[in-house]
């Protein structure tokens, strides 16, 4: 990387994906003066994030328009309904929401969640196949907890999500990867790397995947199973974004094609409020267990009170009867905004996924462009964007970038995407 | 353990310590046929919880008296007046309550605890130097995570809280101990013990200890700090109960004492509510910037949503002007009236602690009795309490047990405490 990127990294704090960070100023007095001279554990001292982290300070910075961020648009958080929610869930559930409560969950909500989620998927789940965990980026975690020993081979896309690459990673664990075509994993290629690493899980984004926006096809679904139970390789399933479908059939997800096989990762992030930190795994019994054993040791359970929040709030009827839709038609509306305009200003050597669904969409430059180069030159245009380097396993290519359309308002999208073409028109 | 207690074991389910367990039912259908052969990771098939959480069950059947839990009084939380913070917030933060947050915790919180804390414990820091976590067993999980290597040795109190054992215990390491005398930890076992086994880290709870009941002398807190900075070793610092003080003057917090070689591990669990799930992390900057990273692969962030509502709680002045003086009062009375009865229906050879403040109390046997196996016979009886054995990090101790007397009513409290005295008369 070139002197003006390494440079920018340092300053930088972070607005990536789901998150962001700022740096701490060093203003810490405990009146004393010695120095300790810490001996971190290797698998902190390993964990890499700081480049990822730091990449996107600039962004926060007035002006810049910020397509980084993994942040759903928070003008349409359901924010009245969720307060109503809330105030009714404290009279009527009253201080079982203010007390400890089960590591898998409290029962009814896993009751809700599991009949929201047998309708949707059509299979048959109960509250039992439920485990509640803080956000998804927990239940990656408590995947990794369970299953994953130093060494082990992780099956991904490539690209993949970068938190899942961040939560694996943490138990000291390798990457064979399989190439994203524009219908999915390649299955040929997903075979040969199980036959040569034999990996201990297969993790996938079958629905407008992180970065990419691509969706899985229905027969690279079943043919995904198939390779699951030949080898007999678990498919971790993750599963933000699938509601957030803006056109088109919804497509089975996998777990419905591989039953037992598969463990489900589902968030109430993306369609109701990050904020609330409420994710879930669905699987079967063994499975449960050991993640509700793993957990308890990590945070005891997750906050009781915002899980009977939740409830109150998904039994209302508002998401399903209203909330979902108002998300599809806007976000749907500033996808179509953001290809338009991507159609009118990009030069035609760069390439774009058109997702039907979800948050991102993932753009692609001829092959001697780094986009990680080219960020400096983008915030100097007044533009971010989360370049795709990190999204593979390997770090290995540094063509691509990350653009989330739904969290900016339609006017900074088409200035945005203005932008991101004057920088082209000097880039390339 | 005798036959009926191992019997006892399986059919538990659990309510132990701060966590309330059930047995999953198995009723899960994936349509699917295909059972996998799971293959679980090394670290996740040794967490060895099973007998523990299993223990409690039938503390949870009607009619029986349940000390074993560690559980605030239910009909002391402030819910009314979390209402009320709670709608105020959601008015006055509106969506930034519902998104995504920063890893370290909302920097308003921070600062707030950072006050607050400073005031407490007579010393100056800032919001940098604190780090929100969900609850305090995810603060001893990242500091696992952060410092230790799987053979690493802890020094800890013997006995010790079991939930610091549960966390560290994933991280595959070993326990060196020195004996937690009436005044605290024994220094001198504890520097033999550093200098054979060399810990990476000094574990203790100082102010009225989980099980034990016990606070540390000021001067063992001082001699502990000289121990840690002439062999470079950091006390973790546990901290739930020390604002629980009935009676008598506070000890100064060994961070105060120590500063940057200490780190401190604070929690609203026990003085608000558990079901928001806020603890934090206080310490230097190199520690917090380390905690930071490995929480980011965690959980990304602390629920929003409650780190607003507890922020406007602790605004409200309720906590510091009213409340936590009512649960010194209550807690207060409860402790005299387990004590009171112990002292009228306990033989004489039954020893017990009489802790000024927190929540629980030790209760000793003479050497042949194994609390373990007296544990079934309680139950018949109608009570329950925490067999000391998993106190002990090497599980060579089985006379003890622990006592809540926070969680019971006062009729209770004298039902339950004559009820061990029949027990005592059976098997004494």
């Amino acid at each position: 990387m070139d002197g003006s990127i390494s440079l920018a990294y340092k300053r930088m704090a972070v607005i990536l994906d789901t998150e962001v960070t700022v740096m701490l100023s060093t203003k810490v007095d405990f009146n004393q003066e010695l120095i300790m001279n810490w001996h971190f554990s290797d698998k902190a001292m390993n964990t890499t994030t700081s480049i990822i982290r730091e990449i996107l300070k600039m962004a926060s910075q007035p002006g810049i328009i910020n397509f980084g961020g993994g942040m759903p648009a928070p003008e349409l958080f359901p924010n009245a309904e969720v307060k109503d929610a809330a105030c009714r869930a404290i009279e009527k559930y009253g201080p079982p929401m203010m007390q400890y409560s089960l590591t898998q969950g409290v029962p009814p909500l896993r009751e809700k969640i599991a009949e929201r989620f047998s309708k949707i998927n059509d299979i048959d789940v109960s509250g039992d196949a439920v485990q509640i965990t803080s956000g998804s980026q927990q239940g990656l975690d408590m995947i990794g907890r369970a299953f994953l020993n130093p060494g082990d081979y992780v099956l991904t896309e490539r690209p993949t999500y970068l938190g899942a690459l961040q939560a694996f990673g943490f138990y000291e664990v390798k990457y064979c990867t399989a190439e994203l075509e524009s219908d999915g994993i390649c299955i040929e290629e997903a075979e040969e790397q199980i036959k040569k690493y034999s990996p201990k899980l297969i993790y996938v984004v079958p629905d407008f995947q992180n970065p990419a926006g691509i969706s899985m096809a229905v027969e690279k679904r079943e043919a995904l199973v198939e390779l699951s139970r030949k080898y007999q390789i678990p498919i971790v399933e993750d599963n933000p974004y699938s509601e957030l479908r803006f056109s088109g059939e919804a497509k089975p997800s996998i777990q419905s094609l591989g039953g037992s096989s598969v463990i489900n990762l589902g968030t109430f992030s993306k369609t109701i409020s990050p904020g609330l930190r409420i994710g879930f795994l669905v699987g079967c019994p063994d499975v449960m267990r050991m993640i509700e054993k793993v957990k308890q040791g990590n945070d005891l359970h997750t906050n009781t009170f915002t899980q009977y929040v939740l409830l109150e709030y998904l039994e209302s009827g508002h998401l399903d009867n209203f909330h979902i839709d108002v998300l599809r038609r806007e976000y749907g509306q500033r996808r179509d905004t953001m290809i338009r305009t991507m159609e009118k200003e990009f030069p035609p050597d760069v390439k774009f996924t058109r997702p039907t669904g979800g948050l991102f969409l993932w753009v692609t430059l001829p092959e001697h462009v780094s986009t990680t180069d080219m960020f400096q030159k983008a915030v100097d245009a007044g533009v971010a964007y989360v370049p795709g380097k990190p999204f593979y396993p390997h770090g290995d290519v540094d063509r691509d970038f990350r653009i989330n359309f739904c969290n900016a308002t339609e006017e900074n999208i088409i200035k945005g995407v203005e932008r991101l073409g004057e920088v082209f028109r000097l880039v390339l």
